[in-house]
């Protein structure tokens, strides 16, 4: 990690702006990249002795220039990750920075690393092996929370609680039924970032400028190299399109909304007024002036990053409308914005599997609260359906009738006699109130994905082999 | 199609909105989506008579309500789509106008219907299913446009344009190569559109209102007879979630870009600066002004529907923020954005094919501004490289101070003599001269996907086979 | 209204998009506008009688053509309002049709009455005047708002209940006092809708195309007929640019951010979990399978408009972004998403007055809620200061002590015994209790601003003087 | 400037994130915003010493203890400044990381600072401060682009170039005349940058937690002290809000629009395809690969920093969106955006100010594209309209036939003879000739805000004492 080598302690205030000054410095300030793409050090390090061990294997370049070309980047990485590497602002990218070093160290033969390729190539394939690398993390981040989240299914399939629809109470069902459907949603958002990882990986190295080159290069070795399975098919949508990034952006927005309702849920569980979780303490905090709080701040910080998150897919996609091609400098645009999402991707997933992991719950608050609001109402619905015989719309107006006498009384569905159901029907019979318990509820909703403690455990046993 | 039978010819003025009135009024203004929703008809009956044939097939229904239902059905689906059932107010959603539609006109059966279902199931089914539809209508029509992008290309294997980087001449190239960079655009946006499509074929029909239900439901069965893979695995998740939506918006605006960026070039094209194209004369239009205009309407007004298709999706990712499970009203507003970003997307794509397929490519003027502006100093570099064995970097400056002294003299590259190149690097002789040809440069990218005619031939072959 | 007069009811499936066709029909349907321009056509008919008597007026236009074309406009109004103007599809857009009718009904004046304008400057103030109509509408809908909650506020000024923090109970609050933090909220947006209203009150026409006439035109004739300030200052940015369009957007936005803020509480104090308030039964709805629910339809809705209208704000700048001067075509994108963003606002303010103005308050629960969580920890640690004279971080640290000790025994601040108080802090003594109580705690919040209900008695006789 | 005396020299790879760890490291990573927030130091001191000196004022606080403090927080800010101060994970934020150190200093009375304030309403101070400083930058920084802009003008008023619409050639105008445009529209974004300021001129100090505070404290005096016109109207309110933010940010999305059109302009001006400007070499940089290049960076870039800003204010709506009051951690999310988007309003602004200054304009290539394109052919169809008495549309047709009729002949149309003109209307005589120049053409367009020179010029005298 190159910061551990690192003596250096920062010091508050060094990241204030300071741009106003002349020209040169204005410009630099615009226009130098260092300051954020150094994140693609190593990718640019790796891609270079790819292109470099071609150039070898293609005679264009000496196998003495080869050698030392490879050993003066292997001294630069080594120097970058020790943290030594000093940045000059001259060198305005870290694509210069490590060709003006290895030149140094190396001296000819690192003026002719660039032998057969273009900045405009070299970055493409970066970003790629960046991108790339970040949608495997998220991948396996994402399965992780899975993990958590089915290790906690498994100790609550037959936990009740309030089901909610329009934030109101609905039906009862299971917690770990509930925390199931946030297993499938991390599924389809791990299936997408392995989509886009699979569309992005072929290998723009040899695009060149935008046309391609006369040097009689092998552009499949180098792709295998670093692993593409294949070169990109046209050297100027190589250097011309960055959809790849907008892709991961999407995916990563997608379940930054995902990482964003659960939050919201564990913002409100935690809320006293609901009392159904106790976050872990170390995601807890407290209130600079009042002293009882206990905060979920953990949970607030991963909903409030969906902002950044859908925003930074549109600022690629502004960045990128109505460009002509091939490449144009409002494309360097595009690195900060997906730093700083898929860096967000990874911290949010981490935090929520952590919180997920220390949850305390509440039982008996959660089947407290399903105990009241009639959620037993549709039960007697279908109750009437299957054993009446009535057609759904009539069953449906004769069980609402029976909230409003239950309210009327103050009572549960439950609590009312068979008298009172026989006023709006007299076939009710006795039988009716075993559809009426929470329970029983649960256990009756047994078709497919379904609540019931019966299939939530079949469910359980799917998603490990599916997820896991 | 519903409004060919209709004879009403629409008037100006009925748009214009008139809620300010009585509650009620503002009610309905707010929460009925029949103005929109309408847009589901064929989709909700479709997946009515799968959920009714399930029902008989497991019991639940008889089998004469069975056909009741099947044919009454069949009728509401022909009234619509004569464009004879008239729209009610106080039936708020296309679902109730259809089943109240469907109830007078066979009774008692029409309200066992909706047994073993909700509209939260319902409507996500229904979704899924327009979704679908008009994902298969892009993939559709992208390959037509990929199509007459080939086609055009074909004719211009040979035709040497200025390729451009940071919107200056960089490099020579050839127009069927650049054409050929939209193909792969567009073909990674339908492998984008496919693997929506493949991710959302899951059918939530039977997950009811968020717990699934106690009929004897068979989930595979209506699954199977409306196209998808499989039942979703976990209910709560089925009417909470609509990341389905959320990836065919982002295959949607990526793809707008794409096309963003095309019309940004024909519009650019098409002005008599740069005198490259002339657009169909269906596709132009005039000033109410200015007699000599001849304006490219319609790239710019595909280059323009960028702004909502992005948005789009930052409306729906915004919407779904922060909810909690399970379904929530807000989500109605899912709906128009995604009816309007897919419509538009279809509408984009075929008008551009049909500019592309009208366009007349005026090649004299391409070669002619390919030939000034140095656009052959990467080959001299190369040819110091690869002939005299420079370093590039040494090769570059040579190369550059060449453009000076070309540039003083007021002439190009291969008009200087070879006095002019021996000042700079005595060792240079005659034969620099044949890379300075734009028919030489051009020939001489090679590389796998460069933009020589063989290479561009390989990549029309294989752009047929892949994609068309 | 136009519509009342219109016979025609409308039929389900008519807005069915059907554009696959021939070339000419792709045109018109990503061409023509009058789908959604038609909305402007009282702003367009006003400007041209503007238009008509300055030029009348410059002796441009005979008096009789003056005549001629002021009483067909007149006309085509009428016939616009009775919803008889056809549409017609040859004529894109409604300023071509109204040209068109004016031209039947009067013959040659109304070929004459395009003289000195262009369609650029005739749109740019058609638009300008119909978003200064809504800039109005919606800042008297948003003083209607607040009259609304001011009128609930008087009733709620000694009503306490939790003040939330992190959607944890912090301290105790007024009802009246939450309220009023949406009156100053919804004062601003109507301070930004005013001042979006006075730059936007230049008036455009007489740029012509983008470069003036050669007509003696008087502008500031036109300008003052129009209502508008003044002519604007420069031609070519008069029909270039959107921007008073893109800051009434941003408005509408940033006040669809606070409705959405109030439509999440009322969703949660509308849930039983709160039992806060109980909505209006006009704006609840029910399930269609769970007959006992009682939805916030309306709160959801509102919450959910925001995604739209945080979008609209982001399309328009999308569709402007790197456009050169003057008009191109895309700016004709401006209209739909401004029409619905405004539309959406104006239509979200009402339905929020009206919930606001039909909403049963429940005190005894707010109250209850109110009285656990100890809520006055931070009046004990505020008492230690001003009392004991100790440093506020000391004070913090008993405070948060002491509700450790009261969560060990189950009880609230109030309920322990001076002694339990003296074990941490011997000086504390029994006048302690005094700000332990919600009374008190709320009483004493008597800073400018605070939830005192002396000082929320003066801010709402402020607030009526300001806002009303 | 703090980074001035720190001698630390950065290294690459420093940026690279290592957030993989335990738990509270993990906790750290998201909920820590030392890293950001200390861009705030300045702000959040001189909020202390308002809030300390009005402590002092109304006896809360001793004078000597006051005294301790202000000197305190002096040698904080100057350890700060001089970058000296060290950043400690432990202490969270700024305001931590300052009243660590202070007590550090001073002892007991730094814990007395925090007295009648929170977190809460400490934050909200310091952001009102740093906006309404950078909006004072902003309008100041987009005042010296407008001197640029009517600077170069003064060069042009005589400068003839073609107008566009649509990108198409459309009117002849002057340079100058276009690039008031321009300052027109920064004029207006001014405009709304002073708007903001002036609304958000309100101090939320002392509004605490949320509630208000039972200390007498006099928040009319911190106010003052702070330079606010006067304290927030309501504590709820103060602490929950962050529309001063969005309003800020939506200012600078809208500007950062304008600053894109120019840049685009700019791109393509400096394009050899154009000819019409060239870049300053300060502001143009070289390709690595092609020699001949000389890339328009610092525009491209200005244009894509649009991306961000657009949606910079997009994340804070979304951030927003939905949360219930009072304070939530989520508004933490507001400060990065907010800090970047308005560092890159100034940065752009100052950047596209230098180019400008620093522009070479080619009036020749200007006036050469001017003349070719029929761009008088609506001068034509006004002479028929205002000589022969014509209606405007006829004349307009007559004008596009005799376009077509030069297209033919190739030629423009001041160069057909007499004859040809009056084949189509045999009134015309030799005097057309006339408004048919370049010259004559712009002389003639002298309505208000017209392309005219002496319009022109009236406009520029307007200008300079409007806004410099």
């Amino acid at each position: 990690m190159p910061s551990k080598k690192s003596k250096e302690k920062k010091k508050v205030g060094l990241l204030r702006r300071h741009f106003k000054g002349d020209t040169k410095s204005i410009m630099d300030e615009i226009n130098a990249s260092i300051e954020f793409d150094q994140r693609l050090y190593e990718q640019d390090i790796r891609a270079s002795k790819a292109h470099c061990g071609m150039l070898v294997a293609q005679g264009i370049l000496s196998e003495a220039d080869g050698r030392a070309i490879e050993n003066g980047l292997g001294q630069v990485l080594t120097e970058i990750e020790n943290g030594v590497l000093p940045i000059d602002p001259a060198l305005e990218d870290i694509h210069m920075h490590i060709e003006a070093r290895l030149t140094e160290l190396v001296g000819e033969p690192g003026k002719r690393l660039h032998t057969a390729r273009s900045r405009n190539d070299q970055v493409a394939t970066d970003m790629r092996l960046w991108v790339r690398d970040h949608l495997d993390l998220a991948d396996n981040g994402m399965m992780e929370l899975q993990a958590a989240l089915i290790g906690l299914a498994e100790d609550h399939i037959e936990t009740i609680m309030p089901g909610f629809t329009h934030s109101q109470p609905a039906q009862p069902i299971t917690f770990a039924h509930h925390l199931l459907a946030y297993v499938e949603m991390f599924g389809r958002d791990r299936g997408r970032a392995r989509d886009a990882r699979e569309r992005l990986n072929e290998c723009p190295l040899g695009a060149a400028a935008l046309a391609g080159t006369s040097f009689p290069i092998d552009r499949s070795a180098t792709a295998s190299t670093l692993g593409f399975d294949r070169p990109t098919a046209n050297s100027i949508d190589s250097v011309s399109d960055r959809d790849f990034v907008a892709e991961a952006l999407a995916m990563a927005a997608i379940s930054a909304v995902h990482l964003s309702r659960l939050a919201e849920e564990l913002v409100l569980w935690s809320s006293p007024v609901f009392g159904f979780v106790q976050f872990p303490d170390a995601f807890s905090t407290g209130s600079s002036i009042m002293p009882q709080k206990r905060n979920p701040d953990a949970a607030e910080l991963v909903r409030g990053k969906t902002g950044r998150m859908a925003a930074a897919f549109l600022t690629l996609l502004t960045i990128m409308k109505g460009l002509p091609l091939a490449y144009s400098k409002d494309l360097q645009e595009d690195k900060e914005v997906t730093f700083d999402s898929l860096d967000n991707l990874l911290l949010c997933v981490e935090v929520t599997t952590e919180v997920i992991k220390g949850l305390e719950v509440k039982k008996d608050r959660m089947r407290k609260l399903a105990s009241s609001g009639y959620l037993t109402a549709t039960d007697l619905a279908d109750w009437l359906v299957r054993e009446l015989g009535l057609a759904f719309r009539d069953a449906y107006n004769i069980a609402g009738e029976m909230v409003k006498i239950a309210e009327d009384k103050g009572c549960d569905l439950k609590d009312l006699s068979l008298e009172d159901f026989q006023v709006l029907e007299p076939k009710i019979d006795q039988s009716v109130f075993e559809v009426l318990s929470l329970h029983q509820s649960v256990a009756s909703r047994t078709s497919y994905g379904g609540t019931a403690p019966e299939k939530v455990s079949e469910a359980l046993i799917a998603a490990k082999v599916k997820y896991l």
